[in-house]
């Protein structure tokens, strides 16, 4: 596959320059390291978006509440379960959770698509990617963690609860969606220095292979990138310009932030699936 | 009411310098100019993050025809209609068409709120504001004119569309509400200068009423500033600062499609909402 002459690959997909290890390689396409990381940076993008965004409102909590007064009847559940899982069920009828990049907070019962989805296969990952779901554990450092964070106490009408709800979903997709883009930048990894992981992974260690995707470096450098997008994105724009003081002060998120949410959960989340991506990297 | 003293006014509203005429007056709450303003603004950020995000994927022009074999089996209709139309039942049961602010793109039929909604009375607008809704103009102008203009040509997958229909109802959302915060403009603009506006009210006068609401160097400048956004929001963000060409160069959109969208649609069709509010802002 590698040393043979290849067709021009689909535009979604494209060769990297090393070629796969072959122990699982077979039907799966190429992936492109450039695209993985261009679109990792894209997504730093989103989520500063919906949670500059979701900021507007004040933090709502009877929306989080499994009861209260403004709970659904007949649904055991807090209304933003409610919400979600209603969402899930129309979204998954459209196919969403047929892409590999989308990932449902509550995936038990959802109806199949209702309009044709393209055939899986030949795939970018290997076929145990889609066991893996940590969504249970974003759903919870999301709310219990990160929402008080950046959100005002106080409890607008129940009319702005659905606006409310609908950027929380957004904030959880967006990050949902980056932390298990992790199986496609293990994949790239392994598919890199297969020589490298494959001990790692033959002995099921995952200290070792939690040191092989460890740069601190990087890590550094991503922080410092999503606290300057917070900064950027989330400032009073102006026609006279202000200077940087004034422009930090008006934030509507705080840079710090970010770097905390990527320092504290969505890389070390991101690195927890590529994990347990590469523990069933060579299963047959 | 204006004149003998009051209570600090609950947090969402605040007394306006100007009395109201008294004709519609009692039982309105008061309306703060400048936090119509602010919201005006703050809103602005929200139609360019939304846009932003929409660009991410192809046209996918599949989602928009009624007859496609990616139509839902059963409904008539195309695939985005399907899926805006059942978001709205989802949202209206928990309660956000309750809000002035919010309005369906699909009103027949939406089923009551499931949950306890505050009492609609005292009202900040006028009652016949209810009867004001422009979405079919908006949903027509997004779908056939503004999406091809920042959307390339191409078809994803199945399995993006359900990711690209939210974007396109966020994009439709965010503009229906900037739209129709017309009705709380016009408001303010009413209660400040009852005595310019009541004879083209009383005489059904749109054009004079139109020329009342107009304030061509307002205009060019929101322009300005909502071009300014897009630049500033949809730039590439690098640690190492990079020249003012090369960040226009990357823009993720077209910064004068902003001031197109505002000069061409969002503005003229927030004063028709405006002009309709007005003309029946008398009406017992």
């Amino acid at each position: 596959m590698a040393s043979s002459p290849t067709p021009p690959p689909p535009a979604e997909t494209a060769r990297n320059g090393n070629s796969d290890d072959g122990s699982k390689g077979e039907g799966l396409l190429m992936i492109d390291l450039e695209r993985v990381r261009k679109s990792l940076i894209r997504q730093e993008d989103s989520i500063v978006f919906s949670l500059i965004e979701r900021a507007k409102f004040p933090s709502n909590s009877s929306l989080y509440k499994s009861s209260s007064s403004s709970q659904i009847p007949g649904f055991d559940g807090s209304l933003i379960q409610y919400i979600v899982k209603e969402t899930e069920i129309l979204h998954s009828k459209i196919g969403r959770y047929e892409s590999p990049e989308e990932h449902p907070f509550f995936p038990d019962g959802l109806p199949l698509p209702l309009i044709p989805c393209p055939p899986k296969s030949p795939e970018l990952l290997h076929g145990a990617a889609s066991s893996i779901n940590i969504n249970s554990t974003i759903w919870k450092f999301y709310l219990e963690e990160l929402l008080p964070l950046f959100t005002k106490q106080g409890d607008g009408d129940a009319s702005s609860y659905a606006c409310t709800a609908v950027c929380d979903l957004n904030c959880l997709q967006a990050l949902s969606r980056r932390i298990h883009y992790g199986k496609f930048v293990a994949e790239v990894k392994f598919r890199d220095a297969p020589e490298e992981y494959g001990p790692a992974i033959r002995a099921q260690d995952r200290d070792a292979l939690m040191k092989l995707l460890t740069f601190e470096d990087v890590e550094e450098m991503v922080k410092k990138r999503v606290a300057k997008k917070a900064m950027i994105f989330s400032q009073e724009v102006n026609l006279i310009e202000k200077d940087a003081d004034d422009k930090q002060q008006n934030c509507k998120i705080d840079p710090s932030l970010l770097s905390r949410l990527y320092g504290e959960w969505v890389m070390p989340l991101t690195k927890l699936v590529q994990v347990e991506y590469l523990l069933r990297r060579l299963d047959k």
